[in-house]
């Protein structure tokens, strides 16, 4: 049988998502547990959206088949008890062989939480992203219209991305200040290698006034990353939900008090 | 000169704020970093409220006196260059000599969040508090009425409480629910050692229908801590501000969206 599962993970503690051969991410781990509570048989999860190490899930969708027969609550608190504090399956549920975690997938989400202030912060130190003074959110939101739609964002993919195409459609990007942090929400059918830091850290050069709204369409035109500012720190970024058919009966987003997210 | 410091800081890495032979708390290791800015001299900090092991501070306020003239920046940002990750300066401001952290101060304000869910959280965790059941908001917010106001607070003391009195003034205790976390908003004239979770250990009782409002009044006015439910888990409880007479012109509460209290 196929089971899908939602995923809470902090990505501080692991070299990312996809497995390595030390082993030391967040699939390795997670499939370790699951064949322990499968009575020992290997098992292999397939993902929604890879992510960066650093980099935290609110909500990873994954899948696998197993022949073991459990309750749906053995994967979800049997697995729990053999996972680190910083990985928890939040949810399990039993779907057909036809749905898959990535392929079914038709749009992921990600937020980026971005504090400006003068001083660090030691509660959210890994949490969220940090910028020393204050940003100019309007004209952030101006340059960020642009953005909005299909477009090759060549420019915003990191050189070792493995997408097949660059071009992807951002159907979301929206900018919210929220009880002193700056809160980047997005939506698109799939996400390049770095590009949703890739496109704060140009948001961030509009914010700070060092790139306006028409040189954001013009670096968006370039279709070149060397002319555009360089990477944000992963510190931030959380993927929140990915979006598939009704039919499927997934919960498309993480429950909001698990990371206060709005 | 007499210098007011606001810190903030994550309570899971030290052994609390006091002083200690073995130097690993927040006062030890503040005191070395201030030291090192006033050209290597002995710098002692008193504080509003000693926090333990594992509470957070959004804002604790200190004070210290010192003869080393330094611009205010830095006791912020080159002390803050010092400081473990886990703690940071974020505000400093001279003040007369006749303020004094702890004895200046009318009132202390602490908040204590919990997520009730049945996971435990991985991206908050050792920064809420956790229990696996809903609970009744409702009840508890009745159950904690009797609390306000001036009362013999002893059911609700550590017996390695050092204070003079158990008689303390509860101004201020609000159960609310926000993005799916419950928040407890306490603010006295001062707390008794683990008060606040006490009270949160009692109130928890209360939302899982264990006790009663009456229940909570008999505890109350038994004052006696062997009746009393367990002593909460300290990991949501944050000191997120401290009351002064306006005319020492000191922030009485720290920034939202350095925890996103609100």
């Amino acid at each position: 049988m196929r089971i899908a599962l939602g995923i809470e993970y902090d990505g501080r503690a692991f070299a990312g998502w996809q497995s390595q051969p030390h082993g030391n991410t967040v699939q390795d781990i997670l499939n370790r547990a699951l064949g322990q509570i499968a009575g020992n048989r290997s098992v292999a999860t397939h993902a929604a959206g890879r992510t960066d190490a650093g980099v935290h899930a609110a909500m990873q969708v994954a899948h696998f088949d197993t022949e073991a027969s459990r309750p749906l609550n053995a994967w979800v608190r049997g697995v729990n008890a053999l996972l680190p504090p910083e990985i928890a399956v939040v949810w399990a549920r039993e779907v057909e062989t036809d749905f898959h975690a990535r392929f079914s997938a038709f749009s992921r989400s990600y937020s980026y939480f971005l504090l400006t202030h003068p001083v660090r912060s030691c509660l959210l130190a890994g949490k969220v992203g940090w910028y020393h003074q204050d940003l100019n959110v309007e004209a952030m939101r101006e340059a960020a219209a642009c953005l909005l739609g299909r477009h090759d964002f060549s420019s915003f993919r990191a050189s070792e991305c493995q997408a097949k195409s660059p071009v992807k459609d951002l159907q979301r990007l929206d900018i919210v200040e929220d009880g002193g942090l700056i809160r980047f929400d997005l939506t698109a059918d799939a996400f390049l290698h770095h590009m949703v830091r890739n496109l704060v850290g140009a948001l961030l050069y509009v914010g700070k006034g060092a790139l306006g709204a028409a040189g954001m369409r013009t670096l968006l035109d370039a279709k070149d990353r060397t002319s555009a500012p360089p990477t944000f720190m992963p510190d931030g970024l959380y993927l929140t939900g990915v979006g598939y058919p009704e039919s499927f009966g997934l919960p498309s987003l993480c429950d909001a008090g698990r990371l206060r997210l709005r």
